[in-house]
């Protein structure tokens, strides 16, 4: 028995964490995938950090606060919405349950033929991987955010400093690099 | 003897039918490839409707019309400018006027060698896409603005609840789906 | 009311001809979507003709026989088998019904839960696409397999000599083009 | 401290678990990365299963075998061999040590720099997945070459069947799918 | 001995070419990889020319300009950050310093473990790529800040006429092309 | 005035050489477009070398035989025939003439317009790709196919081990790289 939960964790917040612990404590034997959306993206400001470093903090994260039976799946776009729920359903294990706020989300899946839940979620303004990034670029304290090991992992790999390049008013690689 | 007209029809509305029709009367014996561009796209802002919803209210539209010798062709985008009239000649049945009002499809078809035409349009500001959806996803009324075949399918698929989901300030799946 | 055939026609034969043929007459009310498969492809030896060559020789074959309420469509290949009937859904309008005597093409259609149905085949082995190619690439006369606005339409566009350039020992473009 | 191991497991059977229960074994504080490579295929004789369906079969066969530490992880082809290691490395979470007996996957990590081990392995002849796929065609029993639960997920999805299906004279969708 | 200094030369300008004259005199054997980014793109405007006529631009006003040992390489986008190094490196002969005063193409390549050095830049201001494109839409003068032999040639291939339709308020092919 | 040459270069061998050297000595004012294609391939049997060091064994051949006015474009394959001719136009310098010995490319620049001559050929039973690289596979002494150029850069790079482990009977990686 398993459910999906997709977000691209750019970061991954207090606000993913007590979504976690909030459906793994209502139906223990319930098995989560956690499914880390747009994998390919990476060192842009929308996605700052590679599939790999967002694995690596929501593990750390999950460690830290003792939640098991959650698995990480990295998921590519597949770029075409009438495609993706088919795409996810040949990429996962079997599941029966989708957890969404996400309005559109909600009806490619349920269009599908899968009950969809809303996870209660705590205040959703501050929780908000935009701001999140903004206040990271800024040098601002963000650490009642977010959970400590994703903190100290984000000090690790010079999350911040990153961020300040990839704020928008910045060209990216392969595009306007060189003057 | 064919001629081409590309559109998304992000709906199929009034304004493109009697481009259609005088098309069709001005020369009887031309065919009309009617191209369903960007036929990949679907349950975002600018491509609501999918290929196939597309084509069906098209398909509605010039029975109700009694408009025949009109063939619909879905054309997924190439995103390669350069390489978009190699794309559909590669694509369609052999045509030999290309009918746009869209200065660059002009441009690109007539480097190739392509006699282009402008059909004339009826008023532009009422008949227009992006309009229509957002007068749609307000729950305002636009039956004046659509051949009544496709009022009635819009009706049948959801339309306006689709339209008011995918309005921007919505994030879309695979993006920011979870919290 | 619709039913779907999925065909590359490579070329389109006198076995095509025949079952869209009995479909129609079977239940002359249901529309027939006749798909163009692997449309991308073109200028090989298992897909030598583009999809509009195709296309135009599906168009004369049916006039020549009054067929009618026969929907040519293209459709690009999506490359991964789990997402082919997702992909064909969006692309088409809306089809109840799949014919085919590919159990592959039987098994995913069924596991998407549409009915699937067996059109009866005429002699298999003569109408068989790479058997004719064969036989075209040869010079051998094969005007008793095609419908006659085929056999025609292959000449115009010298198929023969095509063929003869594309057997599998020449190599093709962007290959080993150059000595 | 994390070790990858890359296949495709298609399917999983008893060679690749014993290399697993080594690995696991040798080193008890070292987390195994276990990629399912090719992830993007199905349906198709050289990979018959969906990433989701090999994902299935391996979690069980770890459960069964009481196998923890290790970390299954989808993988996507890139298609271009000079890019391979820096799409692992981008995927995956932090990881130092490659395990491999195929040269040239020990040859495109070395050059990048990773240590690369050889596992031991059983009886190479009978544990190769062509081969089970073969007799898995052929209905033969595999039991003896298969997880015990990775034999009874098989039958659950009709394993047999499709592998008859897909063997390479009969042709797949989107190819000669209609006569 | 090689250095690399990547752009989109959208156009090539003054700008460009005295950063290529200042590298190249710094040390006179050391080659110069000018590789054209964004090379898939055309006919957008952002990227207005193709890398066919970039290619042609910059030849000629190196050769205008007496420079030699400078070898132009198109490059389309991988569009995905983390595979980007790469990617470059297994397009383009071996190279040992990046030229660049772009922060992200700065701390990708020093991640890669490459020498990375600031090009000495002329006056950002003027000579930037998009103000360019701005002016020559306009019709206005802008000889000053364009080699002689780029204004010539971009006269024949009428850029000005070109931009003017590409300006964003103006839909693409294969969007917004039909009304 | 300038002319195309595309050649895969899986090595670039005396044969190449000596197709370069009589066309810049039967027209010495024309500049040679000389295409790497299927630059995005490499690390197979077919391709086993980079486009990079494709790059890099013929600038030191020609180097080393004193040829000039010869500019290499590596060319990613488009992988659809129809837009071939296209994608090189968008991606190359402007030319007049392309030569080739291969029927299909020949087909498909006639079909476009452009004037296609054959090269005359030395010997080319020894001179090919695929025994070179069999021969170097097989330890085999094969300097007099190649420019000495070629002979010392293919073994800084270690060709013939690379080669030894390419040869199909043995897997690639993201396929069976795993027992």
């Amino acid at each position: 028995m398993r459910g999906v939960l997709v977000g691209r964790f750019q970061p991954f917040h207090l606000g993913h964490l007590e979504v976690v612990r909030a459906l793994r404590h209502d139906v223990p034997e319930r098995e989560l995938l956690l499914v880390i959306g747009s994998a390919q993206e990476s060192y842009t400001w929308e996605n700052p950090f590679t599939s790999g470093e967002r694995f690596e903090m929501i593990a750390r994260a999950l460690a830290e606060a003792r939640l098991d039976r959650v698995t990480i799946v990295p998921a590519a776009d597949v770029r075409r919405h009438a495609l993706w729920v088919a795409h996810l359903v040949g990429l996962l294990p079997p599941f029966e349950t989708v957890y969404t706020n996400n309005p559109l989300t909600r009806l490619l899946f349920e269009r599908a033929g899968f009950p969809v839940e809303s996870p209660k979620m705590v205040d959703r303004t501050s929780y908000e991987g935009a701001a999140i990034r903004e206040r990271l670029a800024s040098g601002e304290d963000v650490r009642e955010l977010l959970p400590p090991a994703v903190t100290t992992y984000l000090e690790e790999i010079g999350a911040a400093s990153r961020l300040r390049l990839l704020k928008p008013e910045r060209p990216g690689p392969g595009g306007a690099t060189f003057p």
